[in-house]
C-alpha cells in the first residue's frame, strides 16, 4: 500500500501567476521513487488559510512536504505557523545562526537583523543543512500520528539539494516502493504526433509480465520531444529487463532522431562528442542572440572545446569578425543558406578550431517579409571534411523562436558531429 | 469580504510531472478581477481521493473551480464524482449528444460511444457550450452551502473561452470585487533581507484609509528581488491614489536600486536607454558564456544599438578578439579587474560602439582557487567618457552564478548608463 504523500507549495505570488515548477519536480522524482503524491496544494502567504491547510493536510497524510515560506522576511510564516499547529515551541540554534551570520561574512556584507528569524527549528525537528542560501530545511516526525513532515525552503538551487539528499533516501528506507525504473527517450527534429506515431505499433506489442504495470507519456517542450516509461513490478531486476525490451524497441523505431536519456540534452551531447575527441567548437549567432553558446557554455568543463562565441548582430560585424563578402550580403541578404557557410567557415577560420557553427534568421517580432518570414533560420556546420547547410521555419513568439532555432541548432551540430 | 475562490486541477498526469499552466491563468485572470484564489488543488483521477477533496473544498468555498476530467474516457471522473458528493442524479440531454455527434460529422469519422457519457449534466447544472471540443462545461449554484462551482474541460483552447465567456462575468456580477490596483517594484543588487528593512518603516507607516485593504510581498529569484503590493478599495480612484503615495515612498527608500516596475526588466531599461539616446553597445562575455547577450537580444529591436556579442572563453581569444595583452593575463590572472577592463575598452574599440560591458569570473563547479574563488567576478562598463569596474562574490550552482553573474553586469550597465 502506497503511503499518502501530500505537498504544499507556499507562496502568495503561486495563487496570482508565478509558474510552479517544483511541482513538476517533485512529480517526476517521487514516481521515479515509486512514491506518487496523492495532493498538490498551493495556498497563500496567510497564516489563517496556511493554518487550516496544515491541519487537513497532516491528518491525511503518512508525508507532508511543504516547501516555501523559510524565508527571513515578514511574509514567511511556515515555521510559525506549523508550530502553532502542532502546539510546538520554536527553539533558537546559536550553531545555525552562526552558519548563516558566516554566509554574509563570504559575501562581504552584514547580516540584517531579520535573518534572525530562520534560526529557530520546531521542537524535535532536525535541521537540513542549506548549502546554498541561509535557511535550513526541517524534519519533523509525529509519531502519534504517524506523519512525516519536511519543511523546505522556496529557490530550487536550494530545495533540490535538501530533497535529494534528506527527503528521498529518507522516503525510500521507510516506504520500501515496488521496484520503480523509468526512462526518458529524447527526440529532436520530429513534431510530438509524428513520434507518437511511430512508437504507437511498438508500445501495443510490449510483452508485459502480469506482475508488472507499465505507464507511457510523451511530452514536447519546444523543439523537443520526452518519451517516457515508468514500470513498477516486485523485483528490480524484473522491471529493469521490461525495461531493456522497451528501450530496445523505441529506439530502433526513432533511430538517430534519438539524441539521448532521461537528463541529456543536446549541448551536453555534442560537448562531450568534442571532449571525447580532443575537437574544438566556435560558434557564430545572429538571431539566436547568444543562446547557443549561453546552452553550451552551461556544460560544466565547455571551456576544454568551447574556445569562441560570437554574435554578430549586425551585417559589419558579419563582414569584420566573420570575413563574409559584403558581396554575399547584398546579393543573398543576411538571412540566406550562402552566408550561413560563410559564417560556419569564417568563425572557424578566425577561431582556428576544428569545428565552426552558424545561425542566421528572424527572430521577430519585426524583420520579416513574405519571402523571408519571420521563424525562417538557416544552420551552418563546418568541420575538416565536410560543410553542412540546413533551412527551417520554425513558428512562435520571439523568445520561443529563439529557443527553437537553438535546439534546431544544436540538433545540426550533434548530426554532423555523430554523422548521422 | 472577498469571496473564498478554490480550484481544483484534476489529472494524474500534472502530479507526475506534467506542467500545470492552467494554474498561472487562474492567477493571473482572477487577481486583476480582484478575485484572487485561496487555495489551488492538484488531484489525480482516482475516485476516492476526488471524492474527499470535492467534500472538503465544497465546505471552505464560495466559489469552487474544477477543471479537467471532463473527456470521454475511462479516466474521466468529475461530472460522475461531484454527482455523487453532492447526491444528485445525472441527466441524459438530447440536445448536448446532438451537438458532440454534429463535431464528429465535422471530422467525417463516426461518433465513439465512449462520447455519450459527455452529454449527462449534475441534475440542475447549466451547460457552458464548448465551441472547440466535445464536453461542456457545467456551472452549478448550491443555494443551502452558497457555493458556485464551475466544471471546465482540461485543454486550455477549451477551458479558457469558457471561463472568459461564461464564468468570469458571473463572478464580477455576483461578487462585485473591490477596485484593485497592483504594482510591482523590481529591484537589484541588494539581498532579499536588506530591501526588506530599508522598505519596513515606509510599510508601517502608510497612511490607509479604513475602506482600503493593502497587501504587500516580497520575491527573491536570483539576483532581482520584488516588492510588489495590491490595494483593494471602493473607488478605483481611491485605490489609485494610495498606490501612487506607496509608489513615491517606496522609491524614496530603495532609491536607484529601484529599475523598474511591473513587467520592466534590466534588459529592457539599458535597452530603451540605448535606444532613446541612439547609442550602441557591444558585450565581451567570459563565464557568462554567451547569457548577457542572450538576454539583451530577447527585447525586439535590440538589434538597433546591440552590434556586437562575444564569448571569449579562452585567454587566447580574449588576446586576439579585445586585444587583452598577454602581460596582463599573466600578471593578474583572467578573472581580475585589469582583465575586465581590458576586456570592456577591447570590445569597445574593436566593435566601435559608444559602449562595452565585459564579464570575467568563475561560474565553477571547478576552477576556483583559494584566492579566487568559484562566484567570484569582475564586471567592467566603459562609455565616452568614464571607465567602471565591479566585484561580485556570489554562491550557487554553474548555472545560478551564471544568472546572478548576468543580472549583476546588466545591473552595472543600466547604473553606468543612467549615472546612478
Amino acid at each position: 500500500m502506497n503511503p499518502h504523500i501530500e505537498i504544499l507549495f507556499i507562496g502568495t505570488e503561486l495563487l496570482t501567476g508565478k509558474l510552479n515548477t517544483h511541482i513538476v519536480y517533485f512529480g517526476e522524482q517521487l514516481a521515479a521513487l515509486g512514491l506518487p503524491p496523492a495532493l498538490a496544494i498551493t495556498v497563500g502567504d496567510d497564516r489563517a488559510t496556511m493554518g487550516g491547510v496544515f491541519q487537513e493536510a497532516i491528518r491525511r497524510s503518512d508525508v507532508l512536504i511543504c516547501t516555501g515560506g523559510l524565508g527571513p522576511t515578514f511574509d514567511d510564516l511556515t515555521v510559525e505557523v506549523m508550530a502553532q499547529v502542532l502546539k510546538r515551541r520554536l527553539v533558537f540554534q546559536p550553531a545555525i545562526l552562526r552558519k548563516i551570520q558566516q554566509r554574509f561574512v563570504t559575501r562581504g556584507i552584514p547580516m540584517p537583523e531579520e535573518n534572525r528569524r530562520q534560526a529557530y527549528l520546531i521542537e524535535d525537528a532536525t535541521p537540513i543543512p542549506n548549502r546554498v542560501g541561509t535557511a535550513p530545511g526541517q524534519l519533523l516526525d509525529l509519531p502519534r500520528r504517524g506523519t512525516l513532515i519536511a519543511l523546505l525552503p522556496g529557490p530550487s538551487s536550494e530545495m533540490e539539494p535538501m530533497a535529494e539528499q534528506a527527503l528521498f533516501p529518507l522516503l525510500r528506507r521507510r516506504f520500501r516502493p515496488p521496484a520503480t525504473v523509468s526512462l526518458t527517450l529524447r527526440v529532436a527534429g520530429q513534431p510530438e504526433s509524428a513520434v507518437d506515431e511511430r512508437i504507437q505499433p511498438v508500445r501495443e506489442a510490449i510483452p508485459l509480465p502480469r506482475t508488472q504495470a507499465i505507464q507511457f507519456g510523451i511530452l514536447a517542450h519546444h523543439a523537443v520531444i520526452d518519451v517516457k516509461v515508468t514500470i513498477q513490478g516486485p523485483s528490480p531486476h524484473s522491471v529493469a529487463r521490461t525495461l531493456q525490451v522497451i528501450r530496445r524497441r523505441f529506439r530502433q523505431a526513432l533511430g538517430a532522431d534519438v539524441f539521448g536519456e532521461d537528463g541529456d540534452t543536446l549541448e551536453g551531447v555534442a560537448g562531450a562528442w568534442l571532449a571525447k575527441h580532443h575537437k574544438t567548437l566556435a560558434v557564430a549567432e545572429s538571431c539566436t542572440g547568444g543562446l547557443i553558446t549561453h546552452r553550451l557554455t552551461n556544460i560544466p568543463g565547455s571551456s576544454r572545446y568551447l574556445l569562441e562565441g560570437i554574435v554578430t548582430y549586425s551585417n559589419r560585424s558579419k563582414e569584420r569578425r566573420l570575413g563574409v563578402s559584403r558581396r554575399s550580403l547584398a546579393a543573398w541578404g543576411a538571412v540566406s543558406e550562402p552566408v550561413a557557410r560563410a559564417m560556419a567557415a569564417g568563425i572557424r577560420r578566425r577561431a582556428q578550431t576544428d569545428y565552426g557553427l552558424s545561425v542566421t534568421g528572424i527572430a521577430g517580432p519585426t524583420g520579416g517579409s513574405q519571402a523571408k518570414p519571420v521563424g525562417l533560420v538557416y544552420i551552418g556546420v563546418t568541420g575538416p571534411r565536410l560543410t553542412q547547410t540546413w533551412r527551417f521555419q520554425f513558428s512562435g513568439n520571439r523568445e520561443d523562436l529563439k529557443t527553437r532555432m537553438a535546439t534546431a541548432a544544436l540538433d545540426c551540430l550533434r548530426r554532423h558531429l555523430l554523422g548521422v
